[in-house]
Order: structure tokens, then C-alpha cells, then sequence
């Protein structure tokens, strides 16, 4: 049984290798054209795929998911309609493939540049929401990527109703349909050999909660893209506007909770803190947002929870926000930069000086003087697309467009030239 | 003992990060004063450098070492010399750190830009060298990096003596002296422990042979920069000028055969192989290098050996050529996509179309029309320094220079901007 699992993957694998080759020298008209016929199919076939994703409803209600869940898992006609619109916005975007990057010309003639090109394949690992699927597929396509899918057990019947729709699509327009292909097999242990296709694979994105991303991180030996957690702070400083702290703060923490870019803890200087955490309390309260603080904070709002430690490398995903007091900025630096997950933050600050220090010093993916963290967007940077948010340091950090699943290669034309 | 272990490994990552704050924000002037002054140290302290270096030979002999391995372990007051010069160089190289790239301004104000920053603590495994502890370390501190470092155990005297040499220099600029680490534990689950250190690691850089890349591929939990093997070809079109064809690979083959940019296999067009092959035997047979064929190839020169299916696939390090007779560039191009490692890849022709497509349709970190192959390289390329080839496809491709060892965050600077 494990050979012949073992089997169906390495020619998932082999496939999509093969695919690679004709998606790599494909013009951007091709490919746009193509996107909008896998649009034009996704209406075109709303029905199966809504008959395939009732089977994963009815499916989920007997097991008995949470409603939640359940209203992640669902499609409807307008959901779909979302996601051939999607693809016909990905159609719209500049394609990144084929641009050549500093051509130089060395000593010895030789003409040195780098191609950017197609990462070749790319493995996503993502639950529940459906929807994921097409948008996958839009972006690596785009890019000129075979992609392979795999998507939640949750998910499979319209997982495959999508993809069978799109390879349906793509043949029509004389595009390999191995440009996407999904793994049915459900059991874990699939998933575990996905993870070591070093072979066939050349990146994997983990898309999801925290728990698929640390299984994706500690068990892959592809190169993984971590789409990360985010601990955001806002440091709100001796000097700062205090009406656009309280809005900023306000914005980032309630204007939706369930975000990796919401603020999650304040900190503030003590010289502040009065004023501050009293019009605070008064805009929070209108979203019942629970506070916890330390002992300073609760010197000024008394009836707040104590935080205690583990509050400071919380992601609560909630109306909660902690509150941290710090005499200096430089503790506050100190503050953030142990507890924070690489993400977004910010300081509020009318200080020059502070501001300077604050965007050198802080070690994150996004760091924003007066703003709200929650800019930490694909879309908000005006990149068009977003992959996900990377909370690494390696190829891609921060909001990844189109430019993250692309690679570049030295392209070098010579003369003759051998190396003395 | 477990634990010790454990809480060493974790002292020396909470010291490395601690050292990551103060590298962070080091301008360019103090950073390269400071490698002047390591420089420096390392030629006052030569006999202590040579004397340590001398137990590990002493013990290397005793334990039976091959004598080019014990010429790749000793140091000379030149190979001292070389070291600093090496530091000296770095120097002089401009800093990549602190550049702001593709600064905007977003339709509501917020202007958006990416600062080139370093990566915070690199990790790096390698193996005998110990002029890789001095290299690493300055190419680390010149990008503002902290690094620890895990030397092979032959070399260990000659590392700690390095190590300690650099971090007095560093002590007497009153830079932190945890700029540079050395895990002087040698049990094998030490390393293993260290490669999945990602609290305190952001990236691993393996320097070595094909297993101990493996090795670190295959059991990091820390994104890792791989340096790969490089089984390159040169594809010796039917419209080659033959003269330069031979003189390239001869050059890609016999210049040095120990690098990974050697050529390793040969792919001819039949058309002229003959006049190829019988030009080229008379330049190779200069260097003794064993040719091995194809049938086509055993057509031309009949006493040489038989290729099979594994030398294809495979990177000699030695005089020895396979040769693959192929019958039009197509099949030029998918043998080469088959077999490769990513690394140097080369087509001789004088057809223009043939040139554009072998540079679109091979799959490689670098692609060469009438070059050779040996120039894949970081001085080459005019970097003037090099980590190492990374023959993956993240992050860097192809010769690693400085920027390699940097990343980017997105600074944003506002003025009280909400998101609607």
C-alpha cells in the first residue's frame, strides 16, 4: 500500500514537472486568455460544483462541525462568481515572468543578467475555504507554475469539482490540464510524503492556521514560504497625538479581529498613559473589547484583568488587547522585539528621533509610523494579488504578489570566453 | 545531559540575538574599521593560530587522515595572510545594508518602501577549512549579521583559535564579541539540535560536500540556503563554431575539476559529431580525461567506454566526460532538464534562435551561450565576494554576493491613516 501511494504522487509529481516546461515559455496573452476561460468555466459549471460542495456540507453537519466552520466550507453562487472574478483580476495583473534584471557587461565580455522566471512547482497545503483552490491556481498560473493541491479532507468533493472544472477549462485552450492537479488520497501519511517531494516539488506554501503551518515548517524538506501569526503591537509614545493613537488603535484592533495584521497588545509610555488608556477605554468599550493589563495599566483602569506573561506572546484573534507600560522607548523596542512574531508594528509618535529609531530597530515584516497595522495587505501595498503574508526572512517577507512565486535565472551570453 | 546540551545550544542563540540588535543599526564605517582591525589580529596572532592549528594535524595524522584532506585542514603564515586579506577585501566592498528600494506613495498618503536590513543570525555547518571560519564570519559581519558557526571536528583547535582571535578584535573596537559563535560541542546531536534552533536561527547555510548539504536539508527546521552539487552540461549545437566548442570544453572540463562549475557531460548534436568528437579526444587526451559514450558516440571513437544510465546522472569531480548524442536541440534540452542539479548549463551555437531557446527552456541557476561553464562564479560575476552557489530556487540563485545575506522589511510611514 505505501508503494502504490508512494506511486500515485511521484506521478502527480512527474506531471507537473512535465507541465512546468510548456507553462515556463508561455506568453502572458496565452495565460490571460486561458484565466479568463477557467472564469468563464467556473460559471459555466456553478451547479456541479455546487451539488459536489452540498456532499462536503451535508458531510460536515453529520460529523458535527461548528457553524463557523461550516460557513468557511460552504459555497454559494455569489461565492463562486467571487472566484471567477478573482481570476479575471489575476488576468488583468502585469505578468512579473520574463523581465531581465541588471545585464551588465564584465571585463571579458561576457554579457551577465538575471531572468526572472516561473519557481517551476509549487506545492500548497491549505484548509477548509474552497475558494483557495481557484485562487491558487490563478496565481501560480499566472506566474507560470504547475501548482498541486492539497486542500483539507473537509473540502474534497468540491475541492475536485473546482479543479476538474479548471482542467476542463484549460484543455479547451490547448493548456495542459496537469497546470493544477489535486491529491485525493486523505490519510496524513500522504501528506507527510507531499512534504518530502524534493524531487518534484520547488516550493511549498502552507495556507491556514497555525497548527498546518509548524506541522509544514518542522516536517518539509522542500523550502517552505511561512505564511505566519501575527503578535502586533502599537507603541504609542511620550510624544504622540493622543486622539490619533486612540482612532489608530481602535482601527487595528476591532475593524476585524480574526486577522493576522490586528493589533493585539498596546504599548505605552507611563507619561501617557493616564490620558491615553481613559479615552482608550471609552472608544474600546463601544466593542466590548476586554483589556488586560499590567500593574501600571491597572493603576489608571482598576477593574481590568491582570495580564500576566503569557498574555505578552498571545494572538488572541479577539476582541482582547493587552497593555504593556514602558518608561523609555527603548524599552519599548525591547518589549516588542521578544514578543513579537515578525509581523506588523507600529509606533505613534510626533517625535522625529523616535520614529527613526522605531522603523531601525524593530525587527518585522511591516513597521509603520502612524498608521494602523492592519495595511499589512497584498492589495493595500497595490500589489493586485496577495499569496499570503510571509513572517520569514528568506525570498519573500511581508504581503507576497505575483513577484514572491517567481525566481530569476543568470542568463549570460558569451563569445567564446574561457576562463583564464 | 540532554538538557546541558540544550541550555549551551540556547546560551549561544539568546547571546547571538542579543549581538543581532547592536549589528543591526553598526553604520558601514565601524563595521569595516572593525574587520580592518580583525584583520590585524589575525597576523598578530598567527603563532597561536598555527600552533592550535598544529594539534589538529598532529591528531588528524594520527587518526590516519588522507593526505589531501590534511592539506585542506593546515594553515601556513600565507594561508593567515590570505585570511586577513580576505577580511580586507570585505571591507572594502559597499555595504547592501540600510538601501531603500521602490519607495511609493499609496493613493491614501501612506508612503510604502522596503529597507534592505540584515537577515539577524545565520547559522553555518561546514566541514575541514578552517579559512571558512574567518571568511563566514567577515562576510556575516559586514551584512550586520551575528553568526554561529559549527565546524567539523577535525578542524576544531584551529576554529576556537579563530574564533577567539576575532572576538578580541572585535572586544578591543567595543564591538559585542557575539558577533561570532563557535559551537565547540561535538556530538553528532548537537547539530542536530542546532537545526532546529529557529527561536534564535533565521537561516542555515550548509558549506560542504553532497551528504553534508543533505544532511542539512533533510533535518533543518530552519529555512536553509542549499549550495548545491552542479552536474553541468554543454550542448554542442549542429551550427557550432567547432574550434570554440572544443576550446570551451576543454577549459569547462580540465581547468579544475574539483569545482561544481566543471563540466560533467557533453551533449553533441549528431550531425557533427563526428568532427567533434575527433577533435576534441586530441585536446582531451592532453589531460588523460576519460571519455565515456553513448552508442553514437562508440560509432566515432570506438575504444572508449560505454556510458550507462547512471553517469548521466552523475557529477565526477575527476577527468571524465560522458557524452550523449542527441538529434535536434529539443532532445538536447529535455536531457539536460533530466539530469542536471540547476547549477551551469552551456550551448555552443551560432544559430540565433537555437541560442534564445536554450536560455528560455533550461532550467538552471545559470545558462551560458558559447561560454564556459567555469565562470559561474561570485568573483566572476563581479560580486567580489561569494557564500557559496545556491542551486535552489528561493531567495538566491545562482553565486551568492553580500545581498544574499540581507532581506527587506517594508517601512511605511503615515500620518494617522485608518483602515476604512
Amino acid at each position: 500500500m505505501a508503494n502504490l501511494r508512494d506511486d500515485a504522487l511521484i506521478q502527480i509529481g512527474q506531471k507537473a514537472k512535465d507541465a512546468e516546461i510548456s507553462l515556463r515559455t508561455m506568453g502572458s496573452e496565452r495565460k490571460n486568455r486561458s484565466l479568463l476561460q477557467v472564469a468563464e468555466g467556473l460559471i459555466h459549471h456553478s451547479e456541479t460544483i455546487l451539488s459536489a460542495n452540498q456532499k462536503d456540507i451535508d458531510q460536515a453537519k453529520e460529523n458535527g462541525m461548528a457553524q463557523g466552520m461550516i460557513d468557511r466550507l460552504l459555497l454559494t453562487s455569489a461565492r463562486i462568481e467571487a472566484m471567477a472574478e478573482g481570476l479575471r483580476q489575476i488576468a488583468g495583473l502585469e505578468d512579473p515572468v520574463g523581465e531581465i534584471l541588471g545585464m551588465k557587461q564584465r571585463p571579458n565580455g561576457l554579457l551577465i543578467g538575471q531572468k526572472r522566471v516561473p519557481l517551476g512547482v509549487v506545492g500548497i497545503i491549505y484548509e477548509s475555504r474552497p475558494n483557495v483552490t481557484a485562487d491558487a491556481f490563478g496565481l501560480c498560473f499566472k506566474t507560470g507554475n504547475a501548482v498541486i493541491l492539497k486542500g483539507g479532507k473537509e473540502a474534497l468533493y468540491s475541492n475536485q469539482a473546482i479543479v476538474q472544472t479548471i482542467q476542463t477549462a484549460l484543455e479547451q485552450c490547448g493548456v495542459t490540464p496537469f497546470a493544477v492537479q489535486l491529491i485525493t488520497a486523505t490519510d496524513r501519511s500522504v501528506t507527510q510524503e507531499f512534504m518530502k517531494l524534493n524531487q518534484y516539488v520547488d516550493v511549498l506554501i502552507p495556507r491556514g492556521g497555525a497548527g498546518l503551518i509548524q506541522a509544514v515548517v518542522n516536517n518539509s524538506t522542500i523550502p517552505v514560504i511561512e505564511t505566519g501569526t501575527g503578535n502586533c503591537h502599537i507603541y504609542v509614545d511620550e510624544s504622540a497625538d493622543l486622539d490619533m493613537a486612540v482612532d489608530i488603535i481602535n482601527n487595528a484592533k476591532t475593524q476585524r479581529i480574526s486577522v493576522c495584521n490586528a493589533c493585539e497588545s498596546l504599548v505605552v509610555h507611563e507619561a501617557v498613559e493616564s490620558k491615553l488608556l481613559t479615552a482608550l477605554k471609552k472608544k474600546l468599550d463601544e466593542h466590548a473589547v476586554q483589556l488586560r493589563g499590567d500593574e501600571k495599566a491597572r493603576d489608571v483602569l482598576p477593574d481590568i484583568t491582570p495580564a500576566t506573561e503569557e498574555d505578552w506572546g498571545t494572538e488572541y484573534l479577539d476582541y482582547i488587547l493587552s497593555i504593556k507600560t514602558v518608561s523609555s522607548i527603548d524599552e519599548a523596542i525591547a518589549h516588542i522585539n521578544r514578543y513579537n512574531t515578525g509581523h506588523s508594528e507600529a509606533i505613534i509618535t510626533q517625535n522625529y528621533a523616535n520614529a527613526q529609531k522605531f522603523l531601525d530597530e524593530i525587527d518585522a515584516a511591516a513597521v509603520y509610523v502612524n498608521a494602523s497595522t492592519r495595511f499589512t495587505d497584498g492589495f493595500e501595498f497595490g500589489f493586485g494579488a496577495e499569496i499570503g503574508i510571509s513572517t520569514q526572512k528568506l525570498h519573500a517577507r511581508g504581503p507576497m504578489g505575483l513577484l514572491a512565486l517567481t525566481t530569476t535565472k543568470y542568463i549570460i551570453y558569451g563569445n567564446g570566453q574561457i576562463r583564464p
